[in-house]
């Protein structure tokens, strides 16, 4: 006897903001009987706070702790042991609806999870508003026009990575930003873009900040952004 | 006597699949009086068509033809029409929901109005799900990840200009594709990159297509991307 398996849903919660989330995913949250989400050593998981209005009171739960900053082993043994518990769900018949903050392809760990079940199990993605989309939007600020290149810059990189990429594009993303403000902030001072680059922490939410970088505090949250403009005046149609 | 006056609603509808307009969006929509939305000269309005079933029967609608391909006078003269008529019900305090296609600050032409309205009226921005995040979601493929760089790059660019740019990162998307697709084709090939090159068009839609690069058609839809992994295994954590 055969059962048909259950398909694994890599939902984009989006921002922040629960409106922010998309039709189809909230509708997938109402409905799902398995729901898992990254969540941290202590306290509460981002991406499940963000739809917590949509879990069933009766959803399985699944919080895959993962420790934060200590290399990549306990990381590898936590996807492997969500990896199995959500591989049982989906062998027995039930869906499994893991929750991402952002978009789940966009610097996520779900790819973590999506690797170790693949190959058995469908997989299928809701995208959701990114982090870009979201600090481009608190600032009311084009994030590329036109003909620009736009690149994206995870924040860990050094100075000269990050020097050579900002200076071959018209905008320019640098994202977990976090202690590394203030050498992003003096390298941007001396490439002569400070007066156009914004700092952007927890988009959406109530305790958002859209501010010029020049105004930006030096102890920035993991989940901030600095934004750098210098194509040609997008203004100008 | 003043009248209070209306707010400008920048609202991404995301990449064609109605499911993926954000819960904020779409009741935005259902209770706009004035609804306003880029069009083609001929044919349907590809934003409004993505969130028909929301718009109330009796909108205002106000639809921006701007001529394709045709230099910017033509586009000037529409957006100056445009910005007349939303500045209009915004001074008579009615709000007027501008609709965009995915994402409204992402290689958008709502900045054009943003420019013309804002020093006079309260601007506000609803991010969408864009189409980086939707052309991933549509190949199961993970956009970036870790400390990958990813640069985004309009198809339009010449040769070398992609090379360099396309060089200098790990993750890669090339945007607007259409005619340029051959070309592009060639030069990633060129490059050695063909083999972990993906072709996108119509992401979220019925007709999408996701498929290899390799397999692509050479007449490209506009709405198309390439996506370009280059990085470690995205695969192990």
């Amino acid at each position: 006897m055969s059962t048909k398996q259950g398909t694994l849903f890599g939902v984009g919660t989006g921002p922040g903001d629960p409106l922010l989330v998309t039709r189809r995913a909230w509708s997938l949250i109402e409905s799902a009987a398995v729901v898992a989400y990254p969540a941290p050593d202590h306290g509460e998981s981002f991406a499940r706070s963000i739809v917590a209005d949509a879990i069933r009171p009766d959803a399985v739960e699944i919080a895959m702790v993962v420790p934060m900053r200590t290399g990549r082993a306990p990381a590898q043994e936590t996807y492997d042991k969500a990896a199995a518990d959500i591989g049982g769900h989906l062998a027995d018949g039930r869906d499994v609806v893991l929750l991402c903050e952002g978009d789940p392809l966009f610097y996520g760990s779900f790819m973590y999870l999506m690797v170790r079940l693949r190959d058995w199990f469908d997989v299928q993605i809701v995208p959701g508003v990114n982090s870009l989309s979201a600090c481009a939007a608190a600032q009311v600020h084009p994030l590329v026009a036109r003909s620009d290149r736009l690149t994206i810059l995870p924040g860990p990189l050094d100075d000269d990575t990050l020097a050579t990429n900002v200076a071959s594009a018209e905008a320019v993303a640098i994202m977990k930003v976090g202690r590394h403000l203030p050498r992003i902030r003096a390298l941007l001072t001396r490439l002569g873009l400070l007066d156009c680059a914004l700092y952007t922490s927890h988009a959406s939410l109530p305790k958002q900040k859209a501010l010029a970088l020049a105004d930006a505090p030096e102890d920035a949250p993991y989940f901030s952004m600095i934004l750098v403009y210098k194509g040609d005046d997008p203004w100008i149609s």
